[in-house]
């Protein structure tokens, strides 16, 4: 990369560092408000917190990695010689994933057996996603990206494929009180989750060097956070109101132990 | 900047330092108090830490910065080469400022449908703000920062008229107890940001250097004290009073779940 301007490389980093204050403060908000919900739901809630903390860890080092690699000196940016590393953003997604289609079946209280098939079912699938992703993110041929990224493409649509055929009999039967929001919570989701293909193909399609960087970066950022913390927003408030209707039928009382 | 005295120099680094330190003190205070107030206001006084978290955070970062742009040798501060990173302000603001204005409306406890659409409505406008903002306060030029400036006025003055006009209904409904309280926040927050306008108009006057950059970095770390941590003191107050009357209404208790 031979021409980042410094407002790119402020941009970028600012984006890093604004995302972990905000991923750091939703884990707080599940955390602390996780005794809202009835004990049903406060698996669901701890998992939503283990999404945004891993995400603020990583965007964390990220922005350390990304400050680290550059240096502005009169008024031009120059690499250090450390690269930015870009493996935590991948290792980021490995882990967390999973865990956010763990959250959505979660939070539809499904039968113990279809819960634990689906989400062992998504979760590989998301983990074979990323990593057939991750080739095509560090070549430097475009075709190889191209190669890649299609490839990464066949699990993700399989995932897009379930969450429709196969949870939307499932969103049918949620409490009217939440039937919308837990579709809300999937559509956001597969809409999301597009973003990240379209992301990654910027990089596939001649756009180079630091306009390219620039793009990517902050669009995964930006992705991370909807998809992450405002989708943990959005399960919060599910379990919130599922964890009412429970309590007015007269199941779980809410109060007792975090 | 050619001319920063060793005085203002360290001003401005105490100044941040001492900011950082009373938002991480009131985030402690707001999240270990939280219990003091009914399940109704819990997540209330959740998000008032969050705001005085993430503020915490991007004071500590800009202390590090400002420490890393200047040093001090015979008497003289001297840039180092690295400029301070003015970005932490406005990445705090972008994720600080609509929080602030869902805590003054969800303290309020208006009916759902109202809540949210007020929110959404006033969190934009905020965002607005301090994006259109921005390119002035960077803007070499005096006229780029007054064009800014004025543009970012309008949503200000918008917010404003929201405060007043569309929520002066809503207050003159709250409890007698929090009723003056509930007007304090109310405009605790008006004149509180009529003064950002007026310390971010102080770099547009002709004032140049090393003071606008000492006036313009403690006006807005006042600023910020008084519309996060003493306004977020407010609302915890408002939040005590309110669940004292609905205790007293023989409502919800207080005590048990975190």
């Amino acid at each position: 990369m031979t021409s980042m301007s410094v407002g790119q490389f402020h941009l970028v980093g600012i984006s890093f560092s604004f995302c972990f204050s905000l991923m750091a403060a939703a884990t707080a908000f599940f955390w602390i408000n996780r005794g809202q919900v009835t004990p049903n739901f406060r698996a669901t809630i701890t998992i939503t917190g283990l999404v945004t903390l891993i995400a603020a860890y990583n965007y964390f080092r990220m922005f350390q990695s990304w400050e680290g690699a550059y240096q502005v000196a009169d008024g031009t940016v120059k690499a250090t010689g450390v690269a930015f590393n870009g493996m935590f953003r991948y290792a980021d997604w490995v882990a967390t994933v999973p865990l956010l289609l763990v959250e959505l079946i979660l939070v539809m209280r499904l039968p113990r057996e279809e819960t634990i098939s689906r989400a062992t079912r998504l979760s590989v699938l998301a983990v074979l996603m990323i990593v057939l992703g991750y080739p095509g993110e560090v070549a430097s041929a475009t075709s190889t990206r191209w190669i890649f990224g299609i490839l990464s493409m066949l699990p993700f649509l399989w995932i897009v494929y379930e969450l429709y055929s196969g949870l939307g009999d499932a969103i049918s039967k949620q409490p009217d009180d939440a039937r919308g929001l837990v579709t809300t919570a999937r559509n956001l989701t597969v809409y999301v989750w597009f973003f990240y293909p379209v992301v990654y193909f910027v990089g596939a399609v001649g756009l180079d060097g630091a306009t390219a960087t620039t793009i990517i970066q902050i669009g995964y950022t930006i992705a991370d956070l909807l998809a992450k913390a405002a989708f943990g927003v959005l399960i919060y408030m599910i379990a919130v109101r599922k964890s009412e209707a429970e309590m007015r039928s007269g199941g779980t009382q809410p109060a007792a132990a975090g």
